[in-house]
């Protein structure tokens, strides 16, 4: 008999133990390696073999590939020094949370198939509608309930589509899509409502963009007036999605008045709170989502901004049936006695995709090591470092505030052109110092800075601020005080 | 100052090592387990607490609950004596790979938000296109390359869309989709097309279900002549989604005629080899694939039958600028210079998702553990495992085969009602030693035995076949040898 092809457990032990380590290691270092990777297009690749190898390699090997090739082009999301975008962070607990996962290696595609996954995934997705304070409409005990998706644009994808379904009847879904379905968002949502409505065979023409004011909320009586427009030329309009914190500002659109429009004219409400959602775990922040309760659909990702690893996409409903019905296919291959019984949730039918991981575990380890009380602690620390540092930005006056910053993302930019913006950017995020990213509000040049990374603090916030008024002193020279 | 929430780099090491031992320990003792978990619905979200905790918990409770609440709820999808519909095999090699890709935490959206991600995917799904001898079109060196997706549901749902663009001039995503698009797959095809369909807008009445052979394969003589039927209505056939081994079934649909049909007719050919298409790393399997070079997209799960677990579907396209045409969105925020050069892949435009992780880490640490030779023998012993039971089963008269098995998947019953089948199932489901799965063939309920589980071995399909002959003399009566 030949030899096994496989890791023997002891081989696993050692190398899982190594990579364990590795990690830890990699925590403790982070900071050492520049934020942003400082290499250019086609230098990770061509450091690699361009063909795979015929025998097998030793673990040892493989790591060292890792230090040597990929390390130099990985982008540090783990960073207390990354201000860009929204974050990506993940906590201690998610990681093992995550590995057990991966070495369970469960297909929760149906109930069956893993009940466990399942049923986790319902449990800690009825936790967090409490620990938020979310409507009671969106807990399983009701007639909704909470699904984990991969992403946030999924999420929003689905309640597009079920939306659709409702507005025709089920007829899309059989028929195809041929009515003239017409979909709201505001000119600050988040890309994906567009990428969606071109997947749902909308199009993007059938997307209104609705006008925002002075603090990039969507104005509602503009909303209305173009459903009502809509309404008179024939048209359906179908849903309105509305968002918690968008991606540039961190706007919050008025739910209440939108939700009220959304029920006269009988429209789906999605609202997409993707990093600003977790706020809700403090009461004090949960203002950001008054009128949620009128809400169709409603998503936040756990893996932004409340230390779970990506992906963890945590989508809620009001009425499931709608949702499942929108995407329910029933092959015989997938047929059993428990999905035939209607006591289980079959999560297939709440997505896209058939297959699916058993992400539960990590947001369970998390909610689990932190408690809600730990969580609360850490995003009340984020909100009060972001705050620290928009008074030092306000208090220097070489510098313009460009949108409120209630919470966590602070949007400024320095009293001066475009172009000396953009390299002012450029500058700092090459330094490897700190990695921020940019929009683009009222049509100027905007810098972002988003403090949501796990282990960011109050020194990392104070040398992220001497670095940008030491690029801004070359730049423009030094302030007044 | 009050003490850190987080884990300490201690007790993260700590925690993380008891976690490879767990792992470890479960993979020496996964037999021991039932296969199938044996709980009813509700019983273990009934086991767990009703709310999150107020407080933090040690990660020894944690673990303990794991063990205590959540695997009575495990199906065992990596035991030995898993044989029920496709596989999610993964490997020590993938699972490592995978904790790396979770301890890392990047978010590879862009380019330039972790260079790694991106180069290191597009290099190892060039690595994987030759080691399955894919057609060139489908490198990246020329127009064509691959991307991983969640599964193979979203995988065709991708082209799905790229093919009504396509097929639209692009006007799908503008106006919505208003043409009479019809799409084709056999009878035989996986549940994900219709679902596709659906999402996309083009509507299951719009799905032709094309008939199939006695060996279950798509009838090419059928689908041209429903092709010119629906164009002769004023029509526009757009797509045929062909498929490299069904899950029923694992049938070949002929590639070549069906291919011909497509560039006879300008429709997108998209093949889906889920299961099957890693056959192919081995020569002599490779004529599953033939025509292939006709496709303009393919598919197979790298989760399901090559050691990694899930997520990892490939996706390869012969035009990527067709495929990112029909999901590109391009806000201001995601703008960077790297982006606009054309010199890197922005995979965010080759799915829906935007947020993605790096999982081509998993992927490259199986290819580079096994090798490619090591891979093949895998896959080999497969074949044979399978094999060696098909000749069981055609030697006991009480059974017979219901379809041709080349490959890895046996169908079969016993020569009586669909209920003594049902029951057998039933029971061996039910004895915890074994999973099985059914589907319907020919209108007949069939057993299916798939081998592909990563450590199945001779002594587990022995063992398997001794229970199902247990059984089967209990239900209909023991064999006359």
């Amino acid at each position: 008999m030949e030899p096994s092809r496989h890791m023997t457990s002891q081989q696993f032990r050692d190398a899982g133990k190594r990579l364990i380590d590795w990690i830890a290691d990699y925590y403790e270092r982070v900071e050492r390696y520049p934020v942003l990777a400082q290499v250019v297009p086609g230098q990770i690749r061509q450091s690699l073999p361009p063909d795979p190898p015929q025998s097998g390699e030793k673990f040892d090997a493989i790591l060292a590939s890792v230090n040597a090739k990929i390390m130099p082009g990985v982008t540090h999301w783990q960073s207390p020094n990354f201000f860009a975008y929204f974050p990506a962070n993940t906590s201690e607990p998610s990681v093992l949370g995550d590995l057990l996962s991966t070495g369970l290696g469960v297909q929760g595609m149906l109930w069956a198939t893993s009940p466990a996954c399942t049923e986790l995934e319902t449990l800690v997705l009825d936790w967090l509608a409490k620990m938020l304070a979310l409507p009671e409409a969106f807990l399983s005990s009701g007639k909704g309930g909470g699904v984990i998706q991969d992403s946030a644009s999924s999420s929003s994808l689905c309640a597009v589509l079920a939306a659709r379904e409702r507005a025709t009847g089920f007829r899309s879904n059989e028929d195809g899509c041929r009515d003239e379905l017409v979909a709201y968002t505001s000119t600050q949502a988040h890309s994906s409502i567009e990428k969606d409505v071109k997947v749902a065979g909308i199009g993007r023409r059938n997307l209104r963009l609705i006008d925002v004011d002075s603090n990039f909320a969507m104005r509602p009586d503009l909303l209305e007036k173009a459903i009502e427009e809509d309404k008179h030329a024939g048209k359906i309009p179908f849903i309105v999605c509305a968002t918690i914190g968008t991606t540039s500002s961190l706007a919050l659109d008025p739910l209440e008045s939108i939700g009220g429009i959304c029920k006269k004219h009988n429209l789906w409400m999605h609202v997409d709170a993707a990093m600003a959602g977790t706020a809700a775990l403090c009461p004090e922040f949960r203002h950001i989502q008054q009128g949620l309760e009128l809400a169709d659909s409603y998503c936040f990702d756990a893996h932004k901004w409340m230390f779970t690893n990506f992906d963890c996409s945590c989508f809620y409903v009001a009425d499931r049936e709608t949702l499942t019905r929108s995407l329910d296919v029933l092959p015989e291959y997938l047929r059993n006695q428990a999905s035939g019984s209607d006591a289980v949730f079959e999560y297939r039918n709440w997505h896209v995709p058939l297959g699916r991981r058993f992400r539960a575990l990590k947001l369970w380890f998390v909610i689990q090591h932190y408690g809600v009380e730990g969580l609360q602690w850490l995003i009340r620390r984020h909100v009060e470092l972001a705050q620290t540092f928009l008074r030092w930005v306000r208090d220097d006056q070489r510098f313009e505030l460009i949108a409120p910053a209630a919470l966590n993302l602070i949007c400024f930019r320095l009293k001066a052109s475009d172009e000396l913006n953009e390299k002012l950017l450029r500058r700092l995020n090459h330094s490897g110092k700190l990695y921020l990213s940019h929009t683009r509000l009222n049509g100027k040049y905007t810098i972002r800075f988003c403090v949501a990374q796990t282990k960011t603090e109050l020194p990392h916030i104070q040398r992220a601020w001497d670095a940008i008024r030491t690029e801004a002193d070359a730049l423009v020279g030094s302030s007044q005080p």
